[in-house]
């Protein structure tokens, strides 16, 4: 069986499209299952940086900001995310983490709504934020900050639950497009298409599926949505996240945190706000340059790919995982929540499993890194531009070892 | 005469007992002084990033968020950055953009007076923000947005006029501790004690003075700070601000944007919000770990600094800049719009001159780097850590020639 296994492994890499990627990135003899929480360093990034820093900051300086590019990169940046989102160019800026940006996005989508054509006297007041309860937990906490200040109230839903929960008071709705515990990928198409025939705004937060998998947000017709760009995206830890606002919205952007740098003329330094014209105005501060510059390189390794040969490998991978998982594992010992049907399967498989925080630092001891999620779960993320069917096996096969009690040697399950 | 002043800059720099840390910066022929822009390059940050790409995130990957220190980066930055600006350790956190920092502030401080002891039923309601209306503009749109957002309205002020404007009706102060174009020094502890004295609470901008001059945060006994550190702290383009909260209010710091990283528990990705007990309540997403740590590298410079003598070598040098100045300018062609007095003096010189823009940009080609401010102010930053008394007068020197029109030939003044 494992025979038979690995030599699938090797005819499924031969036939991958996508295996010259592998050599953009520094990797190392580990099966890195954890590209769902950091993305790999690829290789080009260290020397950009070292330009950034030497040349651009220690010898131009200030000059940079024209010279460099610097001033422009958040928008810059922006177009280069887009394409891989479903987006045309104008639609995104990075800048500010995540949860900053789901800031702006809620209330930005409150004040549309309520200041909107359809807020007018006699019509219903609108003061129900639909939240994903089953989210990241920054979403909800921001959510409810944005839910206080507009005067609000958070509707905490399950996403299969939300349109029977949407009504004439919804104002707008957080969804998140993976759930990053189990791995099940909500209907960004039919949820957006149910908030807006309900009359709200939905935002959706593309942490766990931009640069995993297809995401359409201009097709589909999506109001606003955020995302990170340190998991699938590969830009670095912590590095800036991006905003993405439909054409037809941003000149009714209105932004809770009105920075300089949204201002439609920045270095006019005018006592009084007027916003900038297009998706500039989702800027806030002095962007932050190492950081973008390092994810500007980094997003060179997209160049050529295409999103539905990511999405099928994707999809190859984790089936091809959980076969191994079937194969090796004895029944019983552990469960897949991460959905069959691959409509519903992100870019990971989650097991639970009981034990799972030590199974899981056993897992690593023995080069095979996946993270552990409260309380029992056991997450495995899989990157298709620089994973292999052969590190899908072998993880596998470790997993089966160390949960059979087998010490750290070369034995493996039959 | 020149050659009066040029003798004297040598004596001056012999005895300049921070000339040493000079060689610690990556510096050239220019003249360079826009450090309260952007500061230059410490010559080692170079090699720290590389191996916080190559090593850190290259090859340890996740780990690094434990064996690397990045999760802690925000408190134990900030620590390394209080006793720069007179705080205990505890109180700073280095997270987001300067503005972003300013709308947490403003939104908590608010939030401090009207849910405080003193807020009770009977009690006058607090709904007034007086802002400084001369300082840098981010910090009136910000403000503006705090006010919109908690029932505020702003009243803006002259530093010099806020302690007539207080009352009542005030709930917090936000003022900035140096002027981004003249340069005046606000009085810090004068306008602390009479925020104090009305009842409200003071939001201090410290962009243009952390590492400049002492600020004696705890001292003083200010509510909140916020600064950047790419100025006077030589952090680097858009790195990361700062955010003080004194210790006896962090327990209230009730904060707009409470992301993941501001919870008690943020790796039991709990839905309920509980805040951090101390300053780690002021972070909100993910840490941007490169500019983080290039900012951690380039705080070494100021090892064995006292901030006492940095204040000391600059007062000496905006001195003797100005005295060059007026050795050298034919009297009327430039106005010197920064306070004469030290005790209103910041870190930078700013001149009124006719045709400022045109002016700034020959000098520039000379190799004397400052920058244009509207509508007509050249202005000169003097970093104590890395300029000399000859830079000084070399500055005086070339702008002395460039205003009588000299082309860009060796000649000089008399």
């Amino acid at each position: 069986m494992r025979n038979d296994m690995q030599a699938r492994a090797k005819e499924l890499d031969a036939a991958d499209e996508l295996a010259a990627k592998r050599a953009e990135f520094v990797l190392d003899d580990t099966v890195y299952l954890d590209g769902n929480s950091l993305g790999a360093l690829p290789v080009h990034v260290q020397d950009r940086v070292a330009d950034v820093i030497g040349r651009q900051w220690g010898s131009l300086r200030i000059r940079s900001w024209d010279e460099s590019g610097w001033w422009t990169a958040p928008e810059r940046i922006g177009d280069r995310i887009a394409p891989l989102i479903g987006a045309a160019p104008g639609r995104v800026v990075v800048a500010d983490s995540t949860s900053v940006n789901i800031f702006k996005a809620m209330v930005a989508a409150v004040r549309m709504i309520q200041d909107g054509p359809g807020g007018g006297a006699g019509a219903a007041v609108r003061d129900e934020i639909v939240v994903d309860a089953t989210t990241f937990p920054t979403d909800g906490y921001i959510a409810g900050s944005a839910a206080r200040l507009t005067g609000c109230r958070i509707v905490p839903a399950d996403p299969a639950d939300v349109p029977g929960l949407l009504g004439p008071r919804t104002a707008a709705v957080l969804l998140n497009h993976a759930d990053y515990r189990a791995g099940r990928l909500h209907d960004l198409p039919g949820l957006t298409a149910a908030v807006h025939a309900a009359g709200a705004l939905v935002v959706w937060d593309l942490c766990h599926t931009a640069g995993a998998l297809p995401v359409g947000l201009d097709e589909h017709g999506v109001d606003l949505a955020v995302g990170c760009t340190y998991k699938f995206l590969n830009g670095g830890p912590g590095s800036p996240a991006f905003l993405y606002v439909r054409r037809e919205l941003q000149e009714r952007f209105d932004s809770p945190l009105p920075g300089w740098n949204s201002h439609a003329e920045p270095f006019g330094m005018r006592p009084g706000y007027e916003p900038a014209a297009d998706i500039v105005r989702g800027r806030v501060g002095t962007p932050d340059i190492l950081s973008l510059l390092a994810l500007d390189a980094a997003l060179d390794v997209w160049e050529g790919v295409s999103m539905t040969a990511v999405r099928a490998k994707s999809l190859a991978l984790t089936d091809f995982f959980l076969e191994c998982v079937e194969a090796y594992v004895p029944a019983g010992r552990v469960e897949s929540i991460t959905p069959a049907a691959h409509a519903e399967r992100s870019s990971q498989v989650a097991l639970r499993c009981p034990g799972a925080e030590g199974v899981m630092k056993r897992l690593i001891e023995q080069g095979v890194v996946g993270d552990f999620r409260p309380p029992d779960v056991l997450r495995f993320g899989f990157t298709p531009l620089y994973l292999t069917f052969a590190d899908a096996e072998r993880a596998a096969r470790v997993l089966a070892r160390t949960l059979a009690g087998t010490p750290d040697g070369e034995s493996a399950p039959a």
